[in-house]
Formats: C-alpha cells, structure tokens, sequence
C-alpha cells in the first residue's frame, strides 16, 4: 500500500494492485501530459497532468464502488488506467488522430500493464470495465475529478460540487448509476459547473488558438499513429523544433514563445457543409500554414440523460430540471468556430473569408 | 493592462511595461520550468512552474510597495524577471553549474528584456534592483510567493502566512524592510512554514534522488553553461534521451519511468572533507554513474536576521523570539547527505560504503 | 482606523467615521441576530451573525465604489448599516412584523448613529444612499456578501463567486450598476448560487418548522413593534421562556430543544386565497398553536432584471441568457407551503387537512 | 442514521445512538455556548459554538477509533458529551466555579442523557472513557477538532494541520497514542498551531477584559452552582440585564455594547503572592467592581509529553523535537496578567496601582 497526498482530494491510498500498474513507463507517461493542453497559455496555474487526474479518478471510483459494493471491483483499476492513450496536450491532437479511448484499448493490450491486468482479470473484461458507467458514464468518477481539479488549478469557482453528498446518492441499480432524490441538488450543480467552465476554461480562445497551430505542425510533420501514441510532451515538442521543414519550427517555436495566430472570425453561426470545405481549401491554397480553420464539433451534454430516482420512479435529469434542460439549450451557445492567421497576414486572410461568406 | 487569474492570489493586474516583459521568449520559456524540480515524483501535483511563480512575486513586490512608497518602483518588475536564469528543473543544477542569479543578470543584459527594461531604467540600475530587501531579504515577494505556492500545489498545510498582515506590517526604513510589532506573528510564521516544508517537500529523499541522476547524466552528457541556460527542460530531457552515451540515455529513461536509484546511505552526519573526497573517487572509481554521492550544503537561514521594531528599537527576529532560534537550531537536523545506488549494485555499493566509514 | 480579521475577506479596513457607526448600541445589537435564523438547526455551523454580514457589505460596497468613483461615497456607509433593523431570527418574524428596512429607516432617524450621520450627511440624503443600487439593486454588495458568507458558514459549495471579477465588471453609469461582458459568466454565477442557496439553505424545512414555531409564540405573547424591534435574540428568547402563556413557553422550549413540529403537508401547490383563509380558520380553531399554518409568498427574482452591456446595447440579463431565464422559471418549484403540527396531533391534523383539500 | 453538513468535516454521520445523545435538551443547550466565550468581540466572525464542535470531536474521535479498533468503542460518545458542562461563554467562568468536567460528569449521573448511556454502558465505564486518551490526552481529538475550527470561524491561517497524516499515525498501544513516525512532523504542526493561536487568538486582551467583567457581574449576581451549570447563554446575559443590582446591568451593558474597561496594567512580569493580595485587596475596596485584577494561571502543554515512537524506541515528543522544546519555553511569554477599570477611573487606578508596584 502506498499513500500519494495531494490538495484535491487529500490521501489518496493506492493497494499493491494499483501500485504496480502506476509503476509501468505508459502510466509514468502521463506526468508529461497536461490535462488541458494549451488551457495553460490562459491560465497560467493549469500545469496539471494526466497523472494526477488518473489517480484522482481511481479515487473516486473507489468511494463509488465501496458506496455500491455490487459493482465488479476491477472497474476502479480501468478507472485508473482509463487516460493511458491520451495524446501530447490531451484532446488537442484528437482532431487528426483516433480518439484517446482507441490508444487506451491498446495500452491494455500490448503495454507493459496487460500481464499485470492479467494477474487479476482477463483482457476481454477489463476492456468492458472502461466502459462501466462508473468510468464512462454521465455522471461518473473521470468527470468528477477533473471538474474540481480544473477548478483548482485554474482558480475558478464554477467547479465546485459536494462531491461527498453525490457520492452518496449514486446508486447502482445493476445497470447504471441512478441518482437519488437527495442527490438531485449536487447532480444539477456538477452539470452547472462542467458548463460554466467550457467559455471560461475549456473553450478559450488562446487554448483553441495554440491547439489550431499544434494541429498543423503535426499534420505537417506528418508523425503517424503508432509513433504518436507512444510521446510524451516532451518527444512531440522536441521533435517539432528539430523538423527538416520550416514551417513546423516557426508554428511550434511561436506556440513556445506564445506569439499566438490571431482570430480573423470567431463565429457561433454554423456553416454549411460546402461552404466550409470551400473555405478550407481556399484558405489552405492561398496560405497554407499561415491560416487555419478551426471547426470542431459541436459539444455534446450526456449528462442530461442521467437517471434520477423521483418518488420511486426513473426518470431522466433533464426531465425533472428545467436548470439541466436550459444547459441544455445553452451549450451551443458557447460553441464557436475560427478562422486564425498569422499576424501579418491577418488582412488578407479578412478579405479571402470576407469574399466567401456574407454574416 | 492585462489581468492573469490564478488561484493563489486571485486576480493580478499586468500593467503594460510588465506585459512587455512577460512577451519575451526568456520570459515565456520559464513556463517549462517547473518550481519544484523533482518533487513531482514524490507530490504529483507539485507541477507549477516558475512562470506563475514570477507573477505572483511580482504581484507581492507591488504590495508591498505600494504600502512603501518610498521604495524606488522598479523593484516590482526586477521582482517579475528575477527568476529569468533559472535551470531545467530550478536548483537541481546549480550543483554543477553557477548559481541562477547569475543567469538572471546574463539575460538582462544579453535578452529581449534588455531593450524593454531600457526604455525606463539603466542596466546597472536594473541589476541593483534585484538585490533590494523587497526582491531578496530576509523577507521578501519572492519567499512569501513560493512558500504559499509550493503549498497550495502540495497540497500541505504547512505553507499557510497570513500575508495580509505581514505585508501591511513590513516598513521600510530606507535601507530594509522593518517588521513592525503587529507583523511578528505573521513573519514567525513565514519562517515556520519554511521550516517545516524543507524535511515534508523541499529535501524529500524521492526529489533529491531524481536530482542526483540528472546531475549526473547532464556531467556525462557535459553541456556547457552558455547552451543550458537557454534550455527549457524539453530541450534539456530530449537532448539526455537522444544522447550518444548509452548511461546517459539510461538515467533519463529511469527518471522519466520513475525507476530511481535507492538509498544506500542516507545520514545526517557530516562528513570530513578528506573522507568525503575519498569516497566520492572510491564511488566513481569502482562504479561510475551507477552510484551518485549527494553531498548538499548545509540550509541558510538568513531569516531569522530580520530586522523587527520592537518598542521602538530595531532588534533582530532571532533575538526577540525564542522560536526562530529553535528553528535556526532545527534547520540542521533536517539536512541529509545520501549515496544512492542503482538497484542491482546496491549491495556492492554497501560494502564499499562500509568498509570506508564507520558509524 | 481599525483593522477587522475574518475568513471570507480577509482584512476588513473600517475608517473613523465607520469604527464611529459600529461603536454604537444599535450596531453592536447585530452580534446577536444570527444572519440565518433557524438555519442552525439543519446547519449547526450556520451561527453567523448580521454583525459580520454587515461589515463585509460595508467592504464589498467600498470596493464596488472605488471601482466607481462617480458614486457618491456616502453609499459604504449606508451599506453598513442597512440590517439596522432586523428582527431577532432576522427574516423570520417579517410575516407578523413590517419589513426590517422600516426599522432601519427608524434607527437612522432616532438611534445613537443619527447624530454620527449628520456630522457629513443628511439624514434625507443618508435615507436615499439606502436604496442605492450598490447597496439595495439587483445585484448588490448586500447580496455579494450574503451568498458568499452563507456558503462559507454552511459549508455547501453551492455560494461560490468569482467576486473580485464581478466587482471589477460592474459599471456605474450614472443611473445604475451595468455588467460589462466579462462579468456576465460571474454575474449569473451568482445568481445561481443564489438559485442553489434556496432549496438546499435558506427554504429548509427545519428552518421554516422553527420559523412557524417562533412566529406563533411571538402572536401569543403580543408584543408591540417599538418593543421588538429593539430587542436582541437574548431578550426575545428570555421573553418567551419566561412568559406568563404555557403555550408560548412550551413553543420556546420546543425550538431550544429541537423537539420540532412535524409537516402534515409540504406542498408545491397554491392554493386558492378562499381555500387557504378556511384551512387559516380551521385549524386554529380547532387546534390552536398545535398546528401552523406556514404559506409565505413566493420568491422574487430581481437580479434577472440587472443591465448587461453587450456589444455596447443595455440589455435585461435574462435576455442574454437562457440560463437566467430558465432560473427564474426554477425559482417556483422550490418554493413550499406546509401544516406543521405537534407530534401527538399529527393524525388529527393530517383528517382535518384531507377534509378540506383534495391533492 | 443522520448526516450533518458542515464546513470543518464535510458530512458527519451520526449512528442512531449518537442520533439519542444529541437530542437530549443538555446536549442542545451546546448551540448556545460560544466555543470561544468573549473572542467574537476582538474575531467578529468567531461564533461557532460547543454544539458543532461537539460533533466534529465525535467525528475525529470515530477516525481514530476506526484506524486503532482495540480502543473500546464507546470512548466516540463520551468524545460527543465531553463538553456537557462548559458554562455560558466556555471557559470564561472556570475562574470562579469548578472545571467544567465535573458539571459533564454531573450531567452524565443526572441528564436525560444518563437513560440512553445505559442502554449500552455502565455510568462508571462511561465517566472512564471520558478521560480515554483518545478524548483527553496530549493529542486528542478534541484538541484536534477546536484548533482546525476556531482558525477556520476566526480565519487566521495558524491553526491548519494535516489532521489525516496525524490520525493515520497515531497508534493505540494498550496505554496512550503513540504519534509514529511518519506522524511527527503534523503533530509538531499541531503544538505549533495551538502555540500560535494563544496569543493572537485564546489570549485576546479584548476577550480577556470582557471577560472579567463577565466573572465580576456573576459574582456580585452570586448564582449558585447548581443553577448556572443549567443556564445557556440566554439565560446568563438575560438575567443579568434584568438584575436587581445596578451594577450587575451596567457590567453587561457595557459588555453588549462593547463598551469595555481599559487596560491599566498588562504585564508578563509574575507578581508575588502577597503583594497580589494586597492588590486585590485595595482595588476591591477602593473601586469595587469599576477595577478589576485579571490573573490568570500560566498555560500548561502537556502535549509536550506526547509519546512518540522513533526507531523502535518510546520517547517523549519534546525529547526528539527541539521545536516542541522551545515552544514549551515559548509558552509563558504569551502569558499576561492586567488590571482593567472602568474609562473614568483609569486615572486614579493607575495611581494606586503604581503606589504599590514598581516595575
């Protein structure tokens, strides 16, 4: 047993299972992945990883599982090891690779944890525990960690949630997680604050930004998947700065030294499908890496269909909130899209889109 | 003027001049130095960077002289660059290289920040700023900074000051920062906090292990000073991991996979110098890289020299409280020098060990 | 000048003229009318005062005015002493008595601060400075102070705002407080915390049990309003225990000793006004102080009327925001109306109660 | 089972026998005792009470027990009822009456609480595990509980330890709790927090005047022991505004309006028994109750006496520890005596007092 103390969650206790899976280079790993990728560049306080979120979240999945002993154990364990496949700057690189979850399968598979995984549990089963409701849910211990942990590392107060009284109102019904009457109230304030902290945190502009120009660098350098995986912050950066092609060595050093592209739009109207592959190809003819569409989909709210005991009956959060069904509705309001460009070439990048599209 | 949210101090304010400076690459590349060099190993969270920690001394260097105008005001902005030399990883190196301090000066008057600072103060001006009680006393910005900081990214309740009051209770008499009567509470604190965070954080046996192997892998790798002072810390990690020497490599990829070296000593008897050399060749002699001699220099204290107003007499802080001379008394107990071994060799190492001393 | 030490600002700074205002009888009064009521029967921590509440409304409000030096400054003061007049218990006996703002106008006109007052305003002049929008608007100091306190006392995470950007985003524009774009995230922040505080805090049903209790004991004993209005918790609380009533004893002693009427109904339904004055009579009549009847008004909801400028247009805050609206619908459905009876009537009540309303 | 929200602990559970304890009137009288008697006069915001402190002993009290399962379980209970018998304003009286241990006792043998005990205990067992280390040694939980809550209700930072690394490493040997060590450095913490916290806090000079004149209007009142054990604070203050005595209602009217006596001593020089005597003597005679002598035991620490467990060995924490030695020096400095009078009479007290001393 083995204790880590930290100021989120106080002692966190890790029996010899888990010890030897956080011993495995894939798990050391993750100190070098930033939760928030570029978030950093707005807040400057959010240097917090991967790891400490994993560990958080195993945390977690423990009180969850020891509230609700019927659920299988080994959940707490792909709990721990749900981030494995995160790419260099987390989501950032999601854009162009398959989504992180894909390379976790893998690290399940080939990484030095299977034999460990395999003292206790079979591959197959493991697999199906990371997708447990406990780990992957809509109200689940992944979430719950890194919305206080978000919060405190950037210093916004949106993130807070009695934790403690959730806990103790989720349910296991053999099938998912049902949240009980009394634990409505924090329930709704989880889903408040995940979307309070999308325009302020998640979705700033200076993160989009950097991450847009990220993007390029990489798809310029053009690192295929099975490389890409296995990186840490440091061989990607490493790798972008000592690139045979310029541009990738300008991209990269000018997210180093934060002179970011600059937005010439920053739109909430969608566009249509044509239009938007016409912009981005002309964009890219005319500029190339000086000008970049950043397009990404719209985000998605799960947590509304959350179960809720009410009297006896399931039903959904959204049915019985009309707070969850407004954040609902809000959450497309902070969705935005952008066109970013190199300082000098911001007025010409203007004209080009001005051209295309009449707002 | 540009605001920076964070939690430690909330909001601070960049006034135009201090956003200048932040501009710079110099600046910017202290965001991929983190403060604590190793203690991440051993504190997960501790993964804040000298980047915010700048920030934050600056924000305090503002306090106080907006409490003492008299202060010339340039302090407060050689309190923002006064970390600017900082290596890889902070103090790790300064075991084989030249002290910080002496970087910081280098990049004032060889950085982008040199053409900014002259705008408003001479060069030599500038360097004397740096070496005002406000930047660097007994009790200054920069300690208050990083000792409320390492705790809030520790997550240990050591590091807490009442800085409100300490910072409306440190008068300065033109020549140094006074502690008045009602801040001597509050200045015991900072140095009790102190004390206690070295045995808990800043001398944690993980941290100074991890440190003894960079030392030793950068020594083998033998970069000179005028490159790494430039480095950030991806530079400094991906040059080790791509190194032509096969121990070099090594050592990296075990700090990287935290596969540390174990204490075959770890003492807080000092050593005789002629001894000492001794076992430092035996060591190197009979094992190479594969057994490191971790020889710090005993703590200062300079602290407890602070100069309190007590009924109308200057007086030192060591003279008027019982307390600070116990932790003046306490400050070598804490100190430990260590051999530390590669796993399969520590038994040989023993032995050698043994035979040479004799406690 | 005086310094006050607290946990939820730190330093309070209170100037001559303030330590002036806060030295009289009247003043000190609200150390002992808890901010709360009966909240500390379901929050025992919840023992704040109006006394605390009031200098944290005294230095938001100067912190509001500093930001705006266009206000006149006379406001911090009168937000000083805007709870004057709270009964003891704080709202709870508004159902029988006038508003506490009333008593406030009458301390102002008749108590020791009259003559501190006129040494820099009138009393005319000080009367107005009561409703102005930093003390008594839609999104005010008063409010700031309470939620953040309330939070802090009751310890639900619910009361947590980014206050320092909130006040630095809100305009005075000669008329009143505008939320400038980037405070809006923070200003509906507050709102909903408010929003939270209501079910969870503030509408508790052990709270409004104990509520109901002392607002029949105080009926009973018949005590006039230039009597009450004087009175701390200790000589109302005494009053009633030593009353010449059994029943008004027996009330008191329940509350002292948690021994609390039960609910018969707790109804989310109205109930129409001919309906409700029978259900009035009935019990009453046949069951005296044995059974209350507790139908309070609804909650209003102003602050979805506070101004927001976006891109340079005053809007309603509720126009911009879906999450505002979608509050202000939610406001309704916490709001409860209840029959409280003595255990051992229960039954009987819950017969009467069914022979009049159908559900 | 019941679960209490709170800011210290976050959610308390309370087991149906505790649930029994907690619903006796001795038990809710603790909401009207003040935890820190007069100090909400000099920490406003220090209102927190012997009724959650009550709860927060029991909850560390159940850790302890939970982490030591040998320690007989009912000790958690009398951790719950241990403060019974504190007077109105805590400890303000134990000048003049008996510890308050004894009135615990005595409600222990006469209460409503006596019935629920011997469900499960014998009165005789239960008055022993009032004195189990657990609830009253060096290092206990009530100890624990009031330095973490009285820093949080006054907000000064000197009260935060690591109460989980401290509770994990106190281990239960058959005879006392032994810190262990790993445990050393958070109890060190401890002892220094509540060294802090004495004079800043418990020693306040403005608690300690409001506090004589507490002591001199109960006297000159002269309540029987058998009725003021009874009282809550209600009862106290009520009865003395309501006075046949003048003097009586003039002491607690200035102490309401905070009209306090001034120092006219306040001195850390001791003063011979005689001569103390004589002081009391001619100050009673010649002023009465308009002066007062406020001498008051030194502090004692046994927690100094805290065994520890160092390398297999029983030592004395002050043993190993020079910090805890010097604190244990520290100690008396804090220590005052005063003679405070009424403002008129500060003139013609010093006189008198002068004329029989010479400093």
């Amino acid at each position: 047993m083995k204790l880590v103390h930290g100021p989120v969650h106080g002692t966190i206790e890790l029996d010899d299972f888990a010890v030897e899976l956080v011993d495995t280079p894939e798990f050391q790993r993750l100190r070098r992945i930033t939760q928030l990728g570029f978030v950093f560049l707005a807040y400057p306080t959010a240097r917090h990883t991967r790891f400490e979120h994993s560990l958080g979240t195993f945390h977690l999945a423990r009180k969850l599982v020891d509230h609700n002993p019927d659920v299988e154990r080994g959940v707490i364990y792909a709990a721990l090891l749900h981030d494995l496949g995160q790419y260099p700057f987390s989501h950032t690189l999601e854009a162009i690779y398959p989504r992180h979850e894909e390379n976790t399968a893998w690290f399940i598979k080939n990484g030095e944890v299977r034999d460990i995984i395999e003292e206790s549990y079979s591959i197959g089963e493991f697999l199906r525990f990371l997708k447990h409701p406990v780990v992957s849910g809509d109200i689940d211990a992944d979430r719950m960690d890194y919305l206080i942990r978000d919060a405190y590392y950037t210093g916004v107060a949106y993130g807070l949630v009695d934790l403690d009284r959730l806990i103790r109102n989720l349910h296991w019904d053999g099938e998912r997680l049902v949240v009980l009457e009394k634990g409505i109230m924090a329930a709704q304030n989880l889903l408040l604050a995940r979307s309070m902290m999308y325009p302020t945190v998640y979705l700033h502009h200076v993160s989009r930004i950097a991450g847009a120009m990220l993007v390029e660098a990489v798809k310029l350098e053009g690192i295929p998947l099975d490389e890409i995986r296995l990186m840490d912050e440091i061989d990607l950066v490493a790798r972008l700065r000592t690139s045979d092609k310029p541009e990738v060595r300008g991209l990269i050093r000018a997210i180093d030294s934060r002179k970011l592209y600059k937005r010439v739009i920053w739109s909430s109207e969608p566009l249509e499908r044509d239009l938007l592959e016409e912009l981005r190809r002309e964009l890219e003819a005319e500029f190339g890496h000086l000008a970049l569409l950043d397009y990404p989909p719209k985000p998605k709210f799960e947590e509304k269909n959350a179960f809720v005991l009410v009297e006896g009956k399931l039903r959904r959060l959204s049915d019985v909130s009309p707070l969850v069904r407004s954040l609902f509705e809000l959450k497309d309001t902070y969705w935005r899209w952008g066109v970013y460009a190199e300082n000098s070439e911001v007025e010409r990048v203007r004209r080009l889109v001005s051209r295309l599209l009449v707002f």
